[in-house]
């Protein structure tokens, strides 16, 4: 194994090292059958053998019930934003978003375009460091579903239980899909882009139920219906091939590592080690508010900017790379998906320490 | 180098092997950075040198004017079929369409969401067998543009010299682009699947004049708009990293093949060697019409669907693989694509011919 990088990237992020290695195996020469994985039909029954696994894998591990389907589509969790209301919403039909970021904000914007949006909860004016406990919000009555961002990447928010509402939940789970068990039943759609714990870019998961199928308008265009899709198992048109083969490849992984419960205590012990580094000296803040705080995006400042520059730079060149935070927020920002290992964390850790010491 | 299949399939096709090769040792470990390609963040100086590195080289080698974007789109060929119209035409806006394949008819039913929609030509009784003369189609004078498949993948059908119209040209060019010269300036829009002549499956180009940019409705969602795309440098959201990468490698490649020039030769003598087998005897039988024959896609029949499948049976054991025709038409189909090696065609010929004296 070469000398590998911690990369505590936001996404594309660090995956794990045997399925790269996989990867760099077949796409030269699949199964020695004298063809590279990108190179297949993807009718191919190499190929649809491919895909099948990767959703199975999926179902197995979040224990998707048997009334929803997972779908395998283009565009990045961004077109969902639009093609969630384009396809539940129209005319006289509401839905209820809470506002906890970015990301929230984007989709609630081009839900605007197809129904009457009501805004719940919003702590974009505490920049984002908090999701809203169950008594801070009322979810309209007459809601077709209630819209949330289970991880918040750029804040370093996450929700610790699921929102509770009447309604059925549509969640963003882009960043923390996979990180922990949840209750599929209680949602109408699940999507996450792969490149966070999943993948690499290029492919969004989609876990919708099937009654929602129906609910589209007939003029869309046909490649904007969820049905279109998973009527024929995400292969109406050519599907992004590699990226759904990657995201089976990983699944087999997370399998391996004991499935997503294995996951949750791990990602539970990397957070709280890194929590514990911030709140170890008045050096480091951490950005979200303690019973915001996620397992997967961990955001802090320094006491300066210059500071955090420095800090920035001295860790990529101790092979601690991709720290810098979001340009929204400045700062810093640890990415500790599923794959990143928790000695990167503890490497982290120290160098805080370290750091925090000589700059203090 | 291990043994390798001749691999005839339509898409996703035959890539460089030297290109598998790169992806396989970048997956792993991108130029020895410790980091794998897949894991790079799409903003980190790495990956956007790989995405400008690809425009560039498609830039040169389809020698795009300036005044043209090149963007890097996912969903498809089949998500600019509603995309076009959807950005071009609205309410009283007519564009006029030739229908030559199963690609046309698609991209005619999804453009009537959108416009008023005149079909001028259409080979559909005939099997789309062939494609149309310049005088036998009328460009509506007002028209906004005009729409055609180049290369028909199924059938197996090319138009030799670009259509003759006053307004712009549209046209999906999945199944041929960057396998001659075009006269760029001459189009609107120029969009292509990769998984064909340019890379693996999951990224889509399209080369689009810098005006039609502002054409978009206000209400449209923020990602269906070109100008979105083409403002980020096809970085609004995260694009598809590993297809925009190996897109990269194969234009690489095609550059020391000689470019789009040397490709033409080639692939017309491929092509020549291949219909000539066709053409030896009445054993086989060419789908189109000889003036309408794609370099690309060679679609034939043999005396009988059992014949036909013995031969793809054959073929198969002597790797020959993916010879079977599409669906709709059945027979059989070779796709030779500039990555396609000349040996293969060879091999395949003096298979034909062996066959069609055992079977005759």
């Amino acid at each position: 194994m070469p000398e590998r990088i911690y990369n505590f990237s936001p996404g594309p992020a660090t995956l794990p090292y045997s399925v790269l290695q996989e990867a760099a195996k077949d796409i030269v020469n699949y199964k020695d059958r004298g063809i590279g994985l990108i190179e297949l039909s993807h009718r191919s029954k190499e190929f649809m053998a491919v895909a099948e696994e990767a959703e199975q894998l999926i179902r197995e591990l979040l224990a998707v019930p048997d009334n929803y389907k997972v779908l395998f589509l283009q565009g990045g969790a961004s077109s969902q934003f639009f093609m969630i209301p384009m396809n539940l919403l129209g005319e006289g039909k509401k839905a209820t978003y809470l506002n906890t970021g970015t990301w929230s904000n984007k989709a609630i914007k081009e839900a605007r375009l197809f129904g009457d949006i009501e805004v719940a909860y919003s702590s974009q004016e505490q920049k984002f460091n908090r999701v809203p406990r169950d008594d801070e919000y009322t979810v309209a009555p007459d809601s077709e579903y209630l819209y949330f961002v289970s991880n918040n990447t750029i804040y370093g928010t996450q929700f610790k239980d699921m929102p509770r509402a009447d309604c059925m939940l549509v969640s963003d789970m882009s960043s923390d899909i996979l990180s922990r068990p949840i209750d599929v039943s209680r949602f109408g759609i699940i999507f996450a882009g792969a490149q966070k714990n999943m993948g690499p870019a290029g492919v969004t998961v989609v876990i919708i139920r099937e009654d929602l199928l129906e609910r589209a308008p007939d003029n869309l265009p046909t490649m904007l219906k969820y049905k279109t899709h998973a009527d024929k198992g995400s292969m109406f048109n050519t599907p992004p091939c590699f990226a759904i083969y990657c995201v089976g490849r990983v699944m087999n992984w997370l399998r391996e590592q004991g499935g997503v419960e294995a996951m949750q205590r791990r990602n539970e012990e990397k957070a709280a080690l890194l929590y514990s580094a911030i709140d170890a000296t008045d050096f480091y803040r951490g950005h979200a508010q303690k019973e915001s705080r996620s397992m997967m995006n961990v955001s802090f400042n320094l006491p300066s900017p210059e500071l955090e520059a420095k800090f920035i730079a001295e860790a990529a060149e101790q092979g601690l790379d991709g720290l810098k935070g979001h340009r929204s927020i400045g700062g810093c920002r640890a990415s500790i998906y599923n794959a990143f290992p928790r000695e990167g964390v503890e490497k982290l850790v120290d160098f805080m320490d370290r750091f925090a010491r000589e700059n203090g």
